[in-house]
């Protein structure tokens, strides 16, 4: 099938799918890119768009013009492949090692990059408060650079889960900046951890920091505020893994 | 002063320095923003465009209209104030201890992040290879959150660098993936170094690599390719430093 219409009906769903609340309704995604394309399980597929009416799948393949992938499409460039993909419901249990916990983290190209460096440091969980970014945004998908794909990822109460993970014995490391945390440097090795890290502006809610077991803080210069938190992330997470 | 039209030749000349060719011929650059503006050095700042009639400053201030500030602006949402600054000429001393060398990297929201780390780490100097990208762009600028001012940074032949380094006895590291790498874990403790980080698909380029005394890796999930430049960098200069 080769469509032409810009307003063809599927084209349109798919267009759709670029809103959060259209995913949120359909739990359906777009990714872009033969990369994110050759990572995600074929099954996941529902269909693809493409340009080139050579390519063939496993799964439905939908031939397009290029006015439709331009209008398809999250860059100016567009790659010549788009495909749809099913969400994957994902539960999180506790039996687990590795966790990382982001609370309200909300730029999305912040949280792309986590999600990366927590499929390199074997994070087995990435739970995200039920306010942070939606990881079904394009920003993220390409800011992990499919990383998305590989690393189950959860949303959650994040009071809860840090309950959850106490009862299981894991200690809860919250990375924060006031004066009664501890040096990365001095953190002792465990087997397992959690680590929560906060918002880029205003951290960790209070409360969430209170039910931590630990605050830790990365040394630096005091001619800056902060690291930045994908930054901060992944020098917590390679320290608390190499020990 | 205030301005009101959007052909006003202040007006123009400002934002003919939202491109490179225009800050390259002139020397000069755009700041947008109260947080940045008040990192710099006042006098640096050759003039500042604002909507607030009631801001004084020891350098002139140049009163606009809203759609000139919108015209001015990098974003949707225009901070206040926004400054013409001169570039620094800064020059590169082979008698500190920390020394960080950027390899073409191309992307400006990575180069932003990495000199945000940079500044948190304690480097010294920050050292560009002529095809990296221009530290004056606003994306560098945003990313660094105002470290660029801080840092000193500058763009040299890093071949001609690298050999001064060594002659000045500083250990040079080259980031890289290669299997003759060492592991960062094991690389012993120097007061001082200087890191090599190349661009974000290539890496370091051959030559540059050879002439560095040691190439280190950080070693991480194979599920994975490769971690984001900013991040890698951010790692390495904690970790070289905290010994």
């Amino acid at each position: 099938m080769l469509i032409t219409s810009l307003t063809n009906k599927q084209v349109k769903y798919a267009c759709s799918l670029k809103e959060k609340k259209f995913r949120d309704l359909e739990n359906k995604y777009l990714i872009e890119g033969e990369h994110l394309i050759e990572m995600a399980n074929p099954s996941d597929i529902e269909c693809l768009f493409t340009t080139d009416l050579e390519f063939k799948a496993s799964y439905p393949v939908i031939y397009i013009t290029q006015p439709i992938l331009e209008k398809l499409s999250f860059t100016k460039n567009p790659q010549n492949k788009i495909a749809i993909l099913k969400k994957k419901v994902q539960t999180l249990s506790y039996d687990k090692k590795h966790y990382l916990l982001l609370d309200n983290v909300s730029d999305p190209g912040n949280v792309g990059s986590i999600i990366r460096s927590a499929l390199a440091f074997h994070i087995d969980y990435v739970v995200l408060s039920k306010n942070s970014v939606d990881i079904y945004n394009e920003k993220v998908i390409r800011g992990s650079q499919g990383a998305f794909i590989k690393v189950p990822i959860v949303y959650a109460n994040l009071n809860e889960v840090i309950l959850k993970l106490q009862e299981n014995k894991i200690p809860v490391y919250a990375s924060c900046l006031s004066n009664d945390t501890i040096d990365l440097k001095n953190i002792e090795s465990t087997d397992s951890f959690a680590l929560i890290v906060g918002n880029e502006g205003q951290g960790i809610s209070k409360e969430i920091i209170d039910l931590a077991d630990k605050s830790i803080k990365i040394e630096h210069s005091d001619a800056i505020d902060s690291l930045n938190v994908s930054v901060a992330t992944a020098i917590m997470l390679y320290n608390l893994l190499k020990k």
